[in-house]
């Protein structure tokens, strides 16, 4: 089977033929994809938090609030936690088990390939086949604390950031960097002691919008929305360039880290076969040549 | 003068030889002197820390214990709050006039020109600079918090955090990342109250050696020297490889940030004009046709 009939199947309903190309555009064969796609665009709306803050529960009431109003909605899990998993999809989530029977809401994993401190290179390249495959939303999700949590908002519009009440998570927060890139926070659990003392804490950390909500009994979710909405009609293109250029650089890194002749040039300078600023030119001259960031293997043939 | 005879008056002492020769190392003709300059090393200590909490009264004390064992000191100091400043030195600091008539101290401003993200790119070659000079050591001081903080790790063997007791400098620390690339922290003020419990805290968030010092009193320097030797001590060609890799990738990133084609590449992307896979590889293959990071200007020309 040929791209060109895989995207008909996607376009036709097929959900194992989006499973099949979102493999694809995780491969060295991403530009196949990319060619064949139109240039409807999709909104992105980028997910994060420390680990255990509600995030899943979160995103499964976002995605009934965003079906109730006749979107169709995809969740995309960035997984930093697997950076050897060989790019396999991790499958469905226990969490959104609601929604699994529902045609209109697609969940998949994204492997990061190992490249922490970019972004995951084949998100851009997901989100453009769910635009063209009709899509109205991502809501994409990254796991853990880190780098790549950062980078994920070159491509959220907007960032929200999910913590509970209490220092702990403030704390790991503005250590991870989160509190920079959240143009919206959210206080899941909010019916937990403190809660009001977290919003007056972070109010001096943040100049986002601090929503309190209760993600397992639905509370404040209608206001999150709203919220993620009044977010994005303040869009402009300013904005979107900024957003080009972080996704620009992010996916520069992550080329540059994965570059396999890295390690060799570092190793020549930290024996004094060359100097620093020789290899640095080598290795964005080498990268430069290069598709950046596709993996060798070609694990889901589809001829 | 040519470069060769302005090497020869700085090795011959003369500072003002010294200053044109750190100017040249910050212009694009940097690659000049490099040529010139054997392969002798040096150590490089990084003393970072948010505003205030003594990092010049520390580099000050660090001087005058260097001194007493009878070493040459160098200090740079890297100053992103000029990102405008034009590559201009700074001058001399005050807090360090104990020093300004002692020849084998050399204090000097490298300017970061606005490369915030990335590692100043002057600073290698500077050191490597003043390790021709025959100086034994540099004391690298970042000012203010930030990213190019963290980037000083890629440099420094090793890297010191300066901190005051309380729990503000603490919560400023982790979401500078500041902890995470400390080898050694040292509380300052630590005759404060709080100091043993700011200790604790911390131990909670790092696995690097915790001091109590009083910089300003001269207490605990020597304890704080035998802290930066036995890290020193412990070197070894995988952390020498290490911090060559997270130059390499620093001034990469330095190089791509400053690149003049990444305004019009993020913008064709905003506008839908090219898609963000295209311009990064076209970002990559420019930037490897340059010599990273150099201004344009020649201001000191030394003909």
């Amino acid at each position: 089977m040929t791209i060109a009939e895989l995207l008909a199947n996607a376009h036709n309903g097929s959900t194992r033929a989006v499973g099949r190309l979102l493999s694809l555009v995780e491969s060295d064969r991403r530009d196949e994809v990319l060619a064949l796609l139109g240039d409807r665009t999709m909104r992105v709306i980028g997910v994060t938090g420390p680990p255990g803050a509600g995030k899943s529960t979160t995103i499964a009431v976002l995605v009934s609030a965003y079906r109730r109003r006749g979107l169709r909605v995809a969740v995309l899990a960035v997984d930093p936690s697997s950076p050897y998993s060989g790019g396999a999809l991790l499958g469905d989530r226990i969490r959104m088990a609601a929604h699994i029977d529902d045609a209109d809401v697609l969940i998949r994993s994204v492997a990061t390939r190992g490249h922490l401190g970019g972004l995951a290179a084949a998100v851009p390249a997901a989100v453009r086949l769910l635009a063209d495959l009709s899509y109205d939303v991502v809501l994409l999700e990254t796991v853990g604390v880190g780098q790549s949590e950062i980078e994920i908002s070159a491509v959220a519009d907007p960032a929200v950031v999910i913590l509970n009440p209490g220092a702990g998570d403030a704390v790991q927060a503005a250590k991870a960097g989160l509190l920079e890139v959240a143009d919206i926070v959210a206080i899941n659990k909010a019916d937990r002691d403190g809660a009001d003392q977290t919003v007056r804490d972070l109010h001096a950390e943040t100049a986002a919008p601090i929503l309190k909500i209760v993600a397992a009994r639905n509370e404040g979710i209608d206001e999150l929305v709203e919220a993620i909405e009044a977010h994005h009609r303040a869009d402009d293109p300013v904005r979107r360039a900024a957003r080009a250029r972080a996704q620009i650089l992010s996916l520069a890194q992550s080329a540059l880290r994965a570059h396999g002749g890295l390690d060799e040039l570092a190793g020549a300078v930290a024996e004094g076969r060359l100097d620093v600023y020789s290899a640095t030119r080598a290795l964005l001259s080498d990268a430069g040549q290069e598709p950046p960031a596709g993996p060798p293997d070609d694990r889901l043939d589809p001829s």
